[in-house]
């Protein structure tokens, strides 16, 4: 066990005073605003501003919602065409809503849900259209469960990059919903359709082909995401929800849905979502998402110190359960069991731990998940012979980092 | 199956134009709010001014945070000590921190977390103090677990009580920190302790005195929430997170903990926190949150419609498991077992739904939990029964529903 806090060893016995214990405690006041919407617990707070005892002076009132502590500024990191989840400033397993990644490709829409229906028709018996008030009757099924963007890669040649660019296009919520087999058996899909074709209701005017058999085995028509109506930048009032398949197909604002017995062949199905694979060759309709994991502490812009170190990330796979996480502290010469969090969810984000005694010489370290399937999560040097030299979608490659001598923490490529 | 949607069979089959796909539909314009943190997809929106076609407008670019919808208002109901969540409003098992209930006896402090302590002291080897970096650099863990206070229960004699006010202070969240028994061996508690304090940080000071058993067991130091910083209102910057015990002793703003040989009989630890049992006798130190569940859907003030209903709500155990949640749809003669959510966690809330086929006439539907202690959800009058006619804290009975012929769901007594 570590034992950092020594120097910090300053009560010899017993009780001690409120004025000992609050010496140099601050507190701070606010600048309340009250919106609309209830209370926001707004903060224009300087050091100067702090009360000098926060048990002295009245707190706030409860309020119609809660708010952020103005010392936490989580933020994504925003594109023209995406914005990606902070991984390395969250804990567990859980996104939070407003983080949870976006990758648009016409803005989100506004749109009213009294207003939106969801058509299903083509190779069914009865062409039918369901209101969202329809949908909510319809029975409910809950999951926790990833979402990541198939183009979820980034690198950097000087190491100076966290792991919210790297692979901060994935995020996890609890999604509900209903089964889309709940609608098929409704609407009497034929036994002839093999694809279905989903269409969003946003400017890009999103479709993606799947595969029927993802309809019937675990795909939702999700309208909840972590206990509320699901969030304008996920889809709201409805998205297809497709548990460990690529985010473009889990089609957002969905409006259409039209079964047929082949793909659709639309304008996200052809350079777009598909990934070169050595040999000349393309790979097309690559729906699921192969593990894969990153330790986000210590990770890149942090600075450590020799000692306890506990190593901490998260891994997921769009196959199944990830059974195993293992850590390498010597730039991948031996490897070790990270303890996994438990519950270890299918097609979930499971969080992971490694405990490591940091003797203070430079080192690499990384993480490789491996999935109930037995996948192993690759490096890049084995992604890249297999796809040509090629990068692109799916692309999951081990990542390290290199602990400077100083502590100082940088990306790898692996 | 239902069939609520034949008379939408609108479609004949093949093919749809999207000018027909949507008739009527409508997107809205928005007024947007750039803040200091990021996005803000703040709405003054009428029906006047929403476009026509979602598709033919640019939608809004990827932002640094998230939003809600402008047509979903989720909101807690505020008194002056306690704000409770709209428990009939959400789905699944994860409270979004922001409607996470509150109750606060000094209101909730600002603190700054780089000024902010946790003392341990008293009938310990070592006494010390920790900062929060201190804190995040133990071996952490995070579980999924809900939090209750115990005098969460209120009825209406006319009925008209949702969920939100019946037992709206619970909710549930991913809380993840340091195991308090990782701390105590660091300190090293003496064998002789039997009880630790608690003591809070806010205006209140609270101070609860807990078994250092549960300690040992499975409390944590939390200082996150949801996957991000522990929310002010839920005690910023860490908190006393206990599984299944009542909310006052996870006492919030957490900075010291002293560790005794005997409860500290404390302010909060006499009329407040105990209840009477009849006989004229006051049970003290009742910690664990027994087995409860509500039916949240249909609740009211919703208005259902004969025909297929699903019955949906939550339950909980402060004991472990929920086993089991059975309805009854005949005002209590027979049960039947609800379906179970996976996961079913520890001292978590799991979702419960019974699909039922309502024909219209007047009825009550109920729901009780049972735990894997083999502890049942009893009656009102069994808890009046034993508590001596008394109320009061850890009051937890069956809540029944009265459906009227005309479909009004209304709250009734058990």
């Amino acid at each position: 066990m570590q034992q950092p806090h020594d120097k910090k060893t300053l009560i010899s016995s017993g009780k001690m005073s409120r004025r000992n214990l609050l010496a140099g405690a601050a507190a701070a006041s606010f600048v309340l605003v009250q919106t609309a919407s209830g209370k926001a617990f707004q903060a224009a707070l300087t050091a100067s501003e702090l009360a000098d005892d926060p048990t002295k002076v009245p707190g706030v009132p409860p309020g119609v919602l809660g708010t952020r502590s103005p010392f936490e500024k989580p933020v994504k990191t925003p594109s023209d065409t995406s914005s990606r989840t902070p991984l390395q400033d969250l804990h567990g397993i859980i996104t939070p809503s407003d983080l949870h990644y976006e990758r648009h490709h016409g803005g989100v829409p506004a749109i009213d849900p009294s207003k939106h229906e969801l058509v299903i028709h083509g190779m069914v018996d009865k062409p039918m259209v369901f209101s969202l008030a329809d949908l909510k009757r319809f029975p409910s099924v809950s999951r926790i469960a990833f979402l990541e963007c198939s183009g979820n890669y980034r690198g950097a040649g000087d190491g100076k990059i966290r792991p919210q660019e790297i692979c901060g296009l994935t995020s996890q919520s609890e999604w509900t919903g209903v089964a889309l087999s709940t609608l098929f058996r409704e609407v009497g899909v034929s036994p002839k359709a093999t694809w279905f074709l989903a269409e969003g209701g946003d400017a890009a005017v999103m479709t993606r082909s799947v595969p029927v058999h993802k309809g019937w085995e675990d795909a939702i028509i999700a309208y909840a995401q972590n206990g509320e109506a699901i969030r304008p930048e996920q889809g709201y009032p409805v998205r297809l929800f497709l548990p460990g398949w690529e985010g473009n197909a889990n089609v957002k604002w969905l409006r259409r849905i039209e079964l047929a017995d082949a793909p659709f062949m639309t304008r996200e199905e052809t350079s777009k979502y598909t990934e070169a694979v050595g040999g000349g060759k393309i790979r097309q309709f690559s729906f699921t998402m192969d593990a894969r994991s990153i330790i986000t502490y210590p990770s890149y812009p942090a600075k450590v110190e020799k000692g306890w170190i506990e190593i901490r990330g998260i891994a997921w796979s769009g196959r199944g359960k990830v059974t195993r996480v293992e850590v390498s502290t010597d730039a991948g010469k031996t490897w070790q069991n990270a303890a996994l969090q438990e519950p270890v969810l299918d097609k979930a984000i499971v969080a992971f731990r490694y405990l490591w005694n940091w003797d203070g010489s430079s080192t690499e370290i990384m993480s490789r998940a491996v999935d109930e399937t037995g996948y192993v999560q690759p490096f890049l040097k084995q992604l890249l012979a297999a796809r040509g030299g090629n990068m692109g979608y799916h692309f999951n490659p081990v990542t390290a980092w290199y602990l400077q001598g100083d502590g100082q923490v940088l990306f790898k490529a692996t």
